[in-house]
């Protein structure tokens, strides 16, 4: 066969009759959707503005313009989501959280998104994989029974079906924004993937007793409530998906609370004894047209 | 001798009269096929799109159908498989599970595979080198023998040789497919290297005795067992052939079982006591050309 | 849509009329200004020399006169500071401190640093984002009063309350000082994360009560303040920001005691016992024409 | 002084009249050989294909030609020997093991193999220095002559000085073995650096006794053994000359014979407890010119 | 601002009137001598063949003169010590052991070695910034004199003086060494930085009395005299300067006689509970033309 020649310097014609690739149309596969939840993409990126110099201003706007329009069209997709942010500090430039229904929608999004500037323009330093999920420590009906119970609204006593109404209908609608959130335009997002420890005796997440592990969760949980109206978080699961187990995005109007809330909750015993961290990410979620100002495209 | 000169910009002809390579016929060298099971390679690789831009639209088709022909070569080879991957996040874009008997061909392919794009085109990313290989855990017919009699069907009784010759035929069909998988197209494919803790005591695998982390893998297949039908499940081993102790590939046909599987595991003694995992890695399985489009080739 | 062409050979005319891009006027965007404290970043570099030798002396000279430009800028700017170092050993080139109270300039600021000689020449090496913060560890007004009590100037006492209000004095220019630090041209510069370790019983800083954390803190202070007129210490908080918990920025006239005092201070139970460090880099604050000289630009 | 330039993508004329280099004569400086043994160079390399794709055929085989000639010069050296690889899976492609008396020879002929298909086209990826070295666990003459007097053939007795000279001609071969080592062309390689434990209580290898210490490395020797003809293992030490303190080397007929010897040896008390390892790659010996084939040169 | 441009391809002129640096001249800066000691930079390199293969052959002579000229600059200067090494197995190329009293001129000579062959043909592989320092573990007057009662030779006592004095220069001498080391042109260099471990209980060096840790280090010290005459040693300080707290430099005659001293240090309670090892790099100290040679320049 022709070994397709490798040539560093030659010059290359920009592309004139590019035909446009399939868009989300006449699927020749079926959707991959989970059971329940949202496929969830963090995709950061560093800027190549050697590469980006190279190009002409009329294939800049070029670019500029396939990436606005590829970033309208996901939006416009159903049952998907795009989040975009300038990325604090040279360690990231531009970033993306990306949510879809359909694993081949989030895959084909993310392998476009990753070139629509032009080949090596965005170079990726960091990206995440992860599903949308239920939480395991919630308040289980039967738990809720018994507490209506100890406070004499049991089963039988006239309070008892509208009281126990009005949480199913909380607790679906809680379960709903775990699975299918739909985010703010907060201005500041902080990313974070994290891991429950598996070491010795006393430090391992995995060989403590549900009850204890739940205990554990709801003091925590109790913890992050007192920052509502200033963070709003997801977590997403990631176990057997990507090299940690949990995902964290915060969502914040000031980057002191980012700090705050981290800081606080480092002491609750479940992340002090049991919590690994990875690497964090700070990004300012904006228009696209400012992200492009903002990091010199 | 006459270095070869280094050249960034140098215009590379395309070869034109390019010798077609031995094509694993009249080999030289006596097959390096082990006393049990196949040899596999598990390949991931980045797409470079700077590289890949500078080809003309005929070298680019000329590459693609290279690399179909070599996939239609190599699963046409006696004693060889070959699945192909989309890859999800930007962690890798293409990837292939390669299985042969001769470590020859596997080692032939495998260089083969890397280049067949053109040089420069396909990155690795990530790669494992490991074998199929027998469980240690399995039941022995000893065992077994010993099982029956105490169900009443010990050795003179009359069933006793037929559950014994349906036992036989039962496990020489599960070491057959351990040894020598035929693996169906499920759509979402795991993979993950993994290793036995060798810490302290009571964290160390190694320190143990044989019945006791027999006990514990027992626990273990059975967790497995409960995803039967969604979730298909290979380990192959690597200890000294490269970096962990074994690879474990995983078909299911939703990303939310592979989440399932993995986290429910990790709650197993000997996963939460005795495990170490190394990075993981999605991929979707589909045809060579939607793959291609997917990477946008 | 039209690909955006890659083209390692191409040659790029410098661009003639580049339009100034907006300099932190008409913002259309609310500041980001924490309710206390300044967002800092440390960036360090790495001069690509291959890409600076491709300039014409012209385009050098431009490219200095718009870092300096840029330099004199931000100090221009309200509420924002900037230090600059040449870095000592190939660990990294040219290096920067930046404090400013809105994040936007923080954010737009940093991206334009990266970008002031020109694409690629100046390639991140190491940066972090943190904030200026109060501690937690100092002396509260009710612990003052009681100490004030013991020393025989509790309330009522006549030197009591001007002893109070001269501590109140002293303690709002302590915390201004820690908010919003002016930092003096001290010659050496050392920069290092550090994190609390969060290990097992004994060796986990979150899990040790508050007095505890308090008194060790204490004595950790005392060391610190037996360097006083040779080391300048600022510490800045990143829990959440970035991927450890605390950034220490020292400035000193002898870089002898930088590690005097790095030294010293591991003895000290906090340190020995709970402390984990980063990378070090070491820096010397001088003007940019020596810093250009220095690292031959 | 007059700057080299710094040019990417200039055109470089192959040189002509290039000088031989000097070739293992008049040395000017005394050898740096070590009061016994071998320095051992373990060398791994990934071939840059797109830098070859740049040359000319002719280049092409001058190089290969010139990297020939370099495998029979240092085979024809004095006091030197070196092995030939292929190497499985993408983390590399070329390996040599290069053993010579002389340091200068070890340095000079690795920084010419390095080089020698041109520059940037082999790229190291992994490489180590060791030196061959006696073990320090063999039994001693007095232990011998223990052991023989509770056989009842102590000194005095008519066998005792034949079995003794026996023993002496058996350990003298051991010895040269150990330090002067004659690889065979078995076909798989495997390679691995690794080193003692040196944890807390009970996991500190050079804490415990040398009684200890000899009789678990007993242990390890004679798990060893039964795996005589079928794998050939040398140990040389590397205790601060490169990152770990011993590099093993492995050569067999099948790769599952590697596998199953350093499975079987981790369960070995000195393995499981104080053994920590580091990357293993796997190579095929095999001649040059198959080499170049199969990695496509 | 005019970008200067992105030009990977574009030819680059030899500079022709070339302005010389300023060399150490006229200094505008104050030097930054430390109260006691050096500065001292070990810096390693590996060549870039592809780059150095584009320079011509009167640009290569050039480049090497110039690296050959600065070389006797830094060894004219005053107060500064230049060590020049060509460095065992690919890890690097080329190496440096720079000292000098003024961190100015270190910085300014490290920042010229590192481009002396003209721009990216020496890479930074491994760097560090250490000081040279006084041991704490010396005997001190006080102890010296009790020993000297202890063996009849107290104060009052006529051989008193005497010995006293000859201790005291004894001592100077030593310390004269640590601090302003003239290092031998023994043939083999190694390197490698090193911690004292902060682990749990029993095993943090920081967390010991000064006492214990001032009689390990005694064991330790008479070790290495053991090795008087085939080993000299230079230890210098870098805690808050570089990522370890200690860096090692040994020179011997025979790479054996490093292998042992620090295998058999290894057994030494300091090292084998309290010692953290970074990574060893073997160096052979020569001519710079040899080593211009020997790296294939």
């Amino acid at each position: 066969f022709p070994t397709p020649a490798f040539r560093r310097g030659s010059q290359r014609r920009p592309e004139k009759n590019h035909k446009p690739r399939r868009i989300m149309t006449d699927k020749a596969f079926a959707p991959l959707k989970p059971a329940e939840g949202w496929h969830v993409l963090h995709l950061f990126y560093s800027i190549n503005h050697g590469q980006w110099s190279l190009l002409t201003d009329k294939e800049r706007i070029a670019a500029k313009t396939h990436l606005a329009e590829l970033v309208q069209e996901i939006r416009a997709t159903e049952e998907c989501q795009l989040l975009t942010f300038a990325m604090v500090s040279p360690k990231a430039d531009l970033g993306f959280m990306l949510m879809c229904a359909d694993l081949h929608d989030a895959n084909e999004f993310e392998k476009q998104l990753t070139l629509s500037l032009g080949p090596e323009v965005m170079e990726p330093t960091f990206s995440f994989y992860s599903m949308t999920e239920l939480s395991e420590y919630t308040t289980t009906e039967a738990e809720y029974v018994q507490q209506l119970a100890q406070e004499g609204a049991g089963p039988g006593t006239p309070e008892h079906e509208e009281k126990l109404n009005a949480w199913r209908t909380r607790m679906a609608d809680y379960n709903k924004h775990r699975l299918y959130p739909v985010l703010p335009p907060w201005e500041v997002m902080c990313f974070y993937p994290m891991s429950k420890r598996r070491g010795g005796p006393g430090e391992n997440w995995y060989a403590i007793a549900h009850e204890k592990s739940k205990e554990l969760m709801g003091g925590h949980t109790r913890s992050g409530r007192r920052w509502h109206g200033k963070i709003l978080q997801l977590i997403t699961g990631c176990t057997g998906l990507d090299d940690w187990e949990w995902v964290v995005t915060l969502l914040a109007h000031d980057a002191m609370h980012i700090k705050g809330i981290v800081y606080e909750m480092r002491f609750d015993e479940v992340s002090a004894q049991y919590g690994e961290f990875g690497e964090f990410y700070i990004g300012l979620q904006l228009p696209l047209d400012e992200i492009f100002r903002r990091v010199q495209l």
